[in-house]
């Protein structure tokens, strides 16, 4: 089986999009706030979303199951105050819901978490809660940036966050490391602020002891851990410098990387670098880049192609495939043993 | 010949580390303002803090040039005022131009502007006037965030920076883009920071059309260019969405990596990915990571010995350690020559 553990619902019905433009504009004008029971999408429409796009990719490029979390860019958890981004959050996690009810074999739910800007971090546990409980969502993604790229919040290794974690530990589910939109001009959205917040992210891990305090907590650093592997050697020469445990010690019990990495050296590296325990297949399909490589003729972003093509023996392209997501993420384990899978 | 384009004064005399933070105490209490008349540093203090550090490391290791400029982390353009920047750039110019008489086969020199955030580029040109036309520097440190890690500058593709590239193609100098310490909590200086820098600046450099206007310009991104070419892929098909030329045409004129990524495989993946006439030799000794790699026995930031592990012919690596710095860096070439070299 191959689970691909980084997918986004970015091919929703418009009407989801429209909703959200008049939830912005009503934060300044009360009387154009849309009523949560004005948003209306029948099964229908999102099964034609679903089938027309990612599960079409999916047969085609040979994944079958997908975790699949609300569109990361449109979480924008900048935008407006809790209220909002609580009520923008439900609607989000209820369609990804839906669309796990719709094609229960082939999407898990993960949920986003109605984070806003200095906003104590305990806010976004009943949201979790019912998106665990009731929605059977197997994690979540946690945006360590609510800003949109001004970095205001505590580092992710700071007790502000320990809420957040203790209910993780709860749960037993692990966090995708995700920022949203980036709102600072400096930085592009996926070329830049995702890839920095990722490094941002490997470096806080690596400054901190968050991992004494929470044993079991675990992350999913996506887009193959930003520049962590690449500068490996830089990161595993900082953790001594500042005194810490060798990284597959400090962070490897705990971090895992995803390998939405659209090239095939990307993926040679990170497979070479970063124990084959710790990397998680992934694409972000249908996501940042959507074309053609004119140098393979392929998608970027088809990221199986890369990891077939991996010097790697079966055994351990399974546990990339599946057996790492299995162990990541054991509610995902537990529903596809439900299905007999 | 073996040059490093990439070294900072990091070992300079206490003295210097004491004047300046006398200076910092004097933004707020102007009595404790020191004159700069009372920072003394004789040749022989500069002498032996360079032979017993980066000069005897030259050696061991086999490299005979540096390109070097004040210590990166020091640069500090959020602290103070234009006035303070400006007093502080020129110190730490000056001494490098010392270094660079006291040993002139070894050092070569490289400039820090005088940035504050917020305040026109344009202020820096007497200073950089100055460095070249009487310091012999060959090029200059440019930082796209005085802020120190809050991004609250214009992206380097903006008009706001223009007077310093006139300036550059003027003299025909390139800039390495280079930022300085973080005082964002949530970005280590060289952990986050730097690498997130390198990533921002090749984003925004897709994003633009910079060369258009300035076909001659010339960036060295430094530490293997951040996350780019790990992601290069990505950046291939953002490039490709934003309907702009490959970046073998659109970036790779214009854009240079140097080789301060600490460890073989990320070499290794840079050589593959990024043209050889692309890649700089450098080391950033001694620099962020001093310490001995436990899995090679060797130093982190020996650099020299994964170049000189690549599967590339002896012409190939000539390119990356003396043929691309002579090219992308006039002065330098015009330096070495009148030595004979």
């Amino acid at each position: 089986m191959i689970i691909d553990c980084h997918g986004h619902y970015t091919t929703a019905p418009k009407a989801l999009e429209e909703w959200r433009n008049r939830q912005i504009a009503g934060i300044k004008d009360p009387s154009a706030r849309p009523r949560v029971s004005e948003l209306s999408m029948s099964d229908d429409d999102i099964r034609q979303t679903i089938e027309a796009n990612q599960l079409k990719l999916m047969k085609q490029r040979g994944s079958d199951v997908t975790i699949f979390s609300p569109r990361a860019s449109f979480m924008a958890h900048h935008i407006g105050d809790f209220e909002v981004s609580s009520t923008w959050a439900a609607i989000c996690n209820e369609l990804c819901y839906r669309v796990s009810q719709l094609f229960p074999r082939h999407f898990v739910p993960a949920a986003m978490l109605p984070q806003s800007p200095g906003v104590d971090p305990r806010t976004c546990i009943p949201e979790l809660t019912k998106c665990v409980e009731q929605y059977g969502n197997v994690a979540i993604n946690l945006n360590p940036d609510p800003s949109g790229g001004h970095w205001k919040e505590p580092p992710l290794t700071d007790r502000w966050w320990y809420p957040i974690y203790e209910k993780m530990v709860e749960y037993d589910i692990p966090a995708m490391i995700h920022v949203s939109t980036s709102c600072n001009a400096c930085f592009h959205t996926t070329g830049a602020h995702y890839i920095n917040a990722d490094t941002t992210a490997v470096m806080q891990l690596i400054q901190g002891d968050l991992f004494k305090d929470f044993p079991t907590l675990r992350f999913i650093v996506p887009h193959g851990g930003g520049a962590a592997p690449y500068h490996w050697g830089r990161y595993r020469g900082l953790a001594q410098e500042l005194k810490k445990p060798l990284l597959t010690e400090h962070l490897l019990n705990n971090v895992y990387f995803d390998t939405c990495v659209y090239h095939q050296p990307g993926i040679d590296l990170l497979a070479r670098v970063i124990p084959v325990a710790n990397v998680l297949f992934a694409s972000e399909m249908i996501g940042a880049v959507r074309g053609v490589d004119p140098e393979t003729g392929h998608n970027f972003d088809d990221t199986k192609r890369y990891i077939d093509a991996l010097k790697l023996s079966a055994e351990d392209k399974a546990m990339i495939y599946e057996g790492n997501a299995r162990r990541v993420y054991p509610r995902l384990d537990a529903t596809l043993e439900k299905q007999g899978r």
